[in-house]
């Protein structure tokens, strides 16, 4: 079957994403790309209305706008699909036209797993994976080249190991969670006791790691076990490359976080929390639902984050932060005003005591 | 044997950990857990006073506890561990009870392992190790699924190297080192030379990397090589995940490093530092020891840092750093202080001319 | 044949790297070594003259020095080098000296390489490695033990791929290209789009990665594939350890980029920028030509950051950003002085007064 006969009509488009079809709905497309590249049997999108210019002038097959503007891209020649949110649309259409692909059920014969480890059915091992004594691996599960899946990890269905991935022993995850190479699970925490000669002995690191349904895990990310208790994931949460998740770390539900941000042991992030790049958290803080972190900002042990937009550090509401941060600037002008200030009250010292004899 | 036959008594755990023991000295115990997860057979420990109450209610079989708290805690029903210090206690009761897996020694037949690379007894390696020409394993140690031990690699007694990771050519390892997943040591350090017409040429990266005795790496952490000399991580130092720790460093015995710090070439850190999250240090710094660094900080290149506890970027003393930033959430203040005086002082003014007419 | 047979004169090695040979001109050097370590048959360099001393101290077979400097270096024993560049004569000297180890084209029978692969002449692949469909390597190009190349991936000649280096489908790779062990090209941008119930749907992430020509990447860092289009690193760039760099991101060419640095989608980074480590870019940046950006630095969405020397979170020019760190320091005594205005001033208010009466 080739890609054009997988495809859809740009009426089938529609239908499927909610929205509604104009223009040359019978035209057949069978990808994806942006308004500048695409091409014949392309789906592109617009939202904002400075684009429309770009829109009409594009070579896709069809382009997803927004509700109302039909009549304003029919310059473009294809179908347009109207919707009440166009990127929303055109992200259900890719995923539709352009499947991320599903490898074959099928063990690689250098692949190492287990005699007692138990794959469900459809599930892809690729070269050089291992999968260890006791593991899972639920239903259409991928686990590509050299990942490593310890023992007594339960992996559930659909779930995609990128190569390189490493499950430390016990280690749950979900349905459907997807995690790109490189990414480690479970290991240690990072916990030591001091004794009194000055050397570190271990704290016991020996919780475990609950990854829940439909997770992302960036490349080289890692999310170590906890301590005694669980460090978990919540479902539908998404995590970008070269995060660090401490241990015992909580993260709730559809939770976002950007790259290379650091989360130490026991705090908890609540649903629908939004992350950017590169923040830090002190332990045992907590963020409540609702706020929003920004990038390089920094968070004290034991910090609660309220709803609301935060910065810096420590952090401070952006609207606080920005106030000072503006006053910062200002720091050479207060600086002269004040040597002004001395100048003057001294002159009217002189004068006072001038007049005053 | 089962676990409870691996297990020990609350006396011998007592005499393990140079604690007194209470209560129900005969009862057996055989694994660790929290106060409020503990259940039979289980050791937990209690430091603050403040969870004295938790600790009378858990079900732990024994609670390790402060020197003179035992019959503040009667009402455990289980045994009680005086300690003088009671987490480290505990984290040696786990280490008796709860040792981390020893994989037997066995090369696995999907391991490449060189003639010439020399094994100690009771090596243990993964399926799709590979380790080098020239390298040595000393006896006891164990390498993980996929690790990659390079030529003339060599690696004392009873060291870990969890799945992935990767030693380059000619670095070495002390005993009982632990490195987790995807760690890296040994890259080229990075070093270029530019020429007249800008083009960046590599600087020699021909050193090597020393690990000492009982260092332990987190995930995904990168030790580069020396250029020329050697970069070095002294006994018994801690070294979280995602760290980067760049050519020619050395670092001390017993020093600290909290996840996703960073150290450029050629700086020092001595003995008994510690170092938090995502501090970046310039080049050639030295960190002398007892030299604490909060999170974030930033150190400049050539810095000496003295002993005490440093925050922020430039770093400054803490309590410096606290006045200043205390002084930063005022700024609108002083700045409506000068406006108030400027007014004030213009007053004066136009009193004093008014007056001195 | 022996190392100091495949070594050469000091008058070969002048002539090598464009200098003047004095001295010792027919001693033979084979290696390359500082001037503390430097033995018989090494090559040391010197720029600055205070370590004059300790050149003509050390025991190197050659020493390259600047021009003009060889009578003052001839207590030295062995040849001198006079260079415009003793650094860069070094680095050169260096490379022909110790030439990275170029394995012999050879497939590991434990590598798992696709039929439909295609091995350019002198090819090496390591046990373990996976070589998936459609997958092109160029004339000599090395791939490590268990790096895995997906399906339809390009790569030039005379590239090297260190262990566990993950391509994922269809990225390019120009010629030379070094990648660090654990280096991930590929993976999934970090894209979603919220539905109306707040659940996250993934943008598509679809377009490519291409790395030009002499590109070297450092250990465990990561460069996302484009959403639509393509991510791009230029000719000649350097790129240090776990670095992230975002889908779509433009690098130009004979950019430098220190350890950790994050760069958001869309950002553009023109050629011969010189960035530091831990530095964090918001999307949709433009760094322009010349600019150097000093470690830690934040730049927000959409900032252009001008030809000129950067600092501090958001960045502004170094020299500013001096000025204004100092009046930071500075902050209590302004905070004494307006006090001690506001005395004076109510202090002349009621002078004023007093005289008023």
């Amino acid at each position: 079957m080739s890609e054009r006969e997988q495809g859809m009509t740009v009426a089938e488009l529609a239908a499927l994403v909610g929205g509604r079809a104009a223009g040359e709905a019978e035209a057949r497309v069978w990808g994806v790309a942006s308004l500048e590249a695409a091409g014949d049997g392309d789906v592109a999108f617009v939202e904002d209305e400075k684009f429309f210019g770009a829109a009409r002038a594009c070579r896709a097959s069809c382009v997803i706008a927004p509700e109302g503007s039909a009549s304003k891209l029919e310059g473009s020649g294809g179908g347009v699909v109207e919707a009440a949110r166009p990127k929303l649309a055109f992200a259900l259409a890719a995923r539709a036209l352009s499947p991320p692909q599903k490898l074959p059920g099928h063990v690689h014969p250098a692949a190492a797993v287990a005699e007692g480890a138990r794959l469900g059915e459809g599930v892809y091992v690729g070269a050089g994976a291992s999968v260890g004594e006791g593991a899972e691996l639920g239903d259409g599960t991928q686990v590509h080249s050299n990942c490593v899946v310890g023992r007594g990890v339960r992996v559930g269905r659909d779930c995609v190991l990128r190569p390189n991935v490493v499950l430390y022993e016990g280690v749950q995850l979900g349905d459907r969670v997807v995690l790109h190479a490189g990414v480690v699970v479970g290991a240690d925490g990072f916990g030591y006791v001091r004794d009194p000669e000055g050397v570190y002995h271990k704290f016991p690191q020996v919780g475990t790691v609950v990854i829940e349904d439909d997770v992302e895990v960036g490349a080289n990310s890692c999310i170590d076990r906890g301590a005694l208790g669980e460090t978990r994931v919540g479902r539908g949460s998404k995590i970008d490359n070269l995060v660090q998740v401490g241990h015992n770390v909580w993260i709730g539900e559809r939770v976002v976080i950007a790259a290379q941000t650091g989360i130490s042991g026991s705090t908890v992030i609540e649903s629908d929390a939004i992350i950017g790049g590169q923040v830090g958290f002190g332990d045992h803080a907590r963020v409540l639902s609702g706020a929003v972190i920004g990038s390089q900002a920094g968070v004290l042990p034991g910090k609660i984050v309220r709803p609301g937009v935060w910065w810096g550090t420590p952090i401070q509401p952006l609207e606080e932060y920005k106030r000072l941060n503006a006053l910062w600037g200002r720091l050479p002008r207060m600086r002269d005003e004040i040597q002004e200030l001395k100048r003057q009250v001294k002159e009217l010292l002189a004068r006072l005591d001038e007049e005053g004899k």
